[in-house]
């Protein structure tokens, strides 16, 4: 039985990010908030982003090899597209310090722990999480240390995960700011494909309808996007890359969610043909108190159409 | 060929607004904002919301009777839901007074335009418009006076629609803070199905699904929502009798639009199953181009994550 009565603090001693963009900057930028460690390194195979980060000030030190950069550290976060994950494990296993504890923020987690998995050594703790935060931009300068105030990170630790490591980045997410659950990855997936992937692929999804209409012009659709498609715009100006990534390795839960989505849709879609408006109301009076809901657990701004900004 | 050289001031003697709502409430405020008329006539049906536009201060007189606050009208403004718009014209037709100009601010156009006119009397000039402008918000105190700031209005005359009460029209608005455009009722309703109508029909029907579910709880899809999903919340919050109306008012643009969202997302999901990337990433890439070009035309906020408040 570990002691899990020693004080856990949520500080390593050396944190390693790698990966430099929206998320990897923002957690950086909460770490050194927090004061979560006495050694922050930033890695980024890219330069022109290292460069900006550099820039940003946003570590101790930086490195474009993620291999060396990870020798000394106590937690190591992956910061990089899903698809990627493997790859960078690949990278630094091997050199990986006993005791060190590796960790990503990717918004799959099934994939993400079975392509770490084979290369993390014995003695190093392996404890998948996924911050519920972003905003659709993208790059070290569009993150922020308070992104992850009052969202949930979830935290998917294999089966075999050692309590006290577990504890100890629940505390780290805690001194960011978050609230920390866990889950298995199995869950996590279907879960996040329901309020976070399925979104985004029908958002996505509606502003390339709209893009490739005939009858309406490009122009139209900008110009009156106030009356609601705008809102979609938000979510598909989200990082390309990220996305493809997230839809090829969460596959069975998006399409057994999309499939749940289209169908109801079908159902919509019968009922607006045969005026059937009781059907309509029904649903659109229910959907109301989800909202409230979601505000009443701090989870989005009660101010009217996201608190835009209006001039009275 | 009437005189278009006179003054077009956009300000009536009298002014009727009908319906007291969000947007009927905002017209309101925007016209004494403006002091586009000498006197201001605010109407509801429902006696609560009449006592609460009184509270409210809203305007100079109050009536629950439409037909007899008409009478000495020089603009009447509808804004009751697009299923009443018929029945309101066939309290308010005889009534109506020479010279005087009826318009309305429904989201569909071409079923209010055809439900009025039987009603309106030789004289009258009869020209429907819609502000495309709002928020997920209902009656008399969620409306404000900026509403329409930088917003367009679209206003859908009628053939025979004399120049002159047109252009008054548009002023009007312009006063209001809006840019006028002009098109017919058909185009401002395939135009609104794919910028307005068919987004706010997936947002109620992915927040409907993912109430449905079984495996993932209610409370769960609350707490991750800020994973994309909390944004589809708003827009589902909206009024659902006003949206009831919206959909069985303009089936065919409606069902038109909503085939080809449905096509493009069978396209998505297949490109899913099958692994293609490349397909997933060519239209994720191009979508963001579409916010950008939104930002520039001054329809939406800079600012990342619709400027929700974060601490930094």
């Amino acid at each position: 039985m570990t002691d899990t009565s020693k004080d856990i603090s949520g500080k390593y001693r050396q944190i390693t990010v790698i990966g430099a963009g929206l998320i990897g900057s923002s957690v950086a930028r909460g770490i050194v908030r927090a004061r979560a460690t006495d050694k922050l390194v930033l890695v980024d195979a890219n330069a022109d982003v290292l460069a900006e980060a550099r820039v940003l000030e946003l570590a101790d030190a930086y490195s474009s090899d993620a291999a060396t950069a990870v020798t000394d550290a106590d937690l190591i976060i992956l910061a990089v597209p899903v698809g990627a994950m493997a790859t960078v494990g690949a990278l630094i296993g091997p050199q990986l310090k006993a005791g060190a504890t590796v960790s990503d923020v990717g918004s799959v987690k099934a994939s993400v722990l079975n392509g770490l998995q084979p290369h993390i050594p014995d003695g190093v703790h392996l404890i998948p999480g996924h911050p519920v935060a972003g905003t659709e931009q993208s790059g070290p300068a569009a993150g922020f240390a308070s992104l992850f105030d009052d969202r949930w990170c979830i935290l998917t630790p294999a089966e075999n995960t050692e309590p006290v490591a577990l504890e100890k980045l629940t505390a780290f997410w805690a001194l960011l700011g978050s609230r920390v659950e866990i889950m298995t990855a199995e869950h996590h997936d279907l879960v996040l494909a329901i309020t976070s992937h399925v979104p985004h692929l029908i958002a996505y999804n509606i502003v390339g309808t709209a893009s490739d209409m005939e009858e309406v012009t490009r122009s139209e659709v900008i110009k009156y996007s106030a009356g609601g498609f705008r809102d979609f715009t938000r979510i598909a100006a989200s990082d390309p890359t990220m996305w493809r990534d997230v839809f090829l390795n969460n596959k069975d839960a998006v399409l057994e969610m999309l499939g749940r989505f289209s169908e109801d849709l079908t159902a919509l879609q019968r009922a607006i043909r045969w005026g059937d408006g009781d059907a309509l109301f029904n649903l659109f009076d229910r959907t109301r108190n989800i909202r409230r809901r979601i505000i009443d657990a701090g989870q989005d701004d009660e101010a009217a159409d996201f608190g835009r900004p209006h001039k009275d």
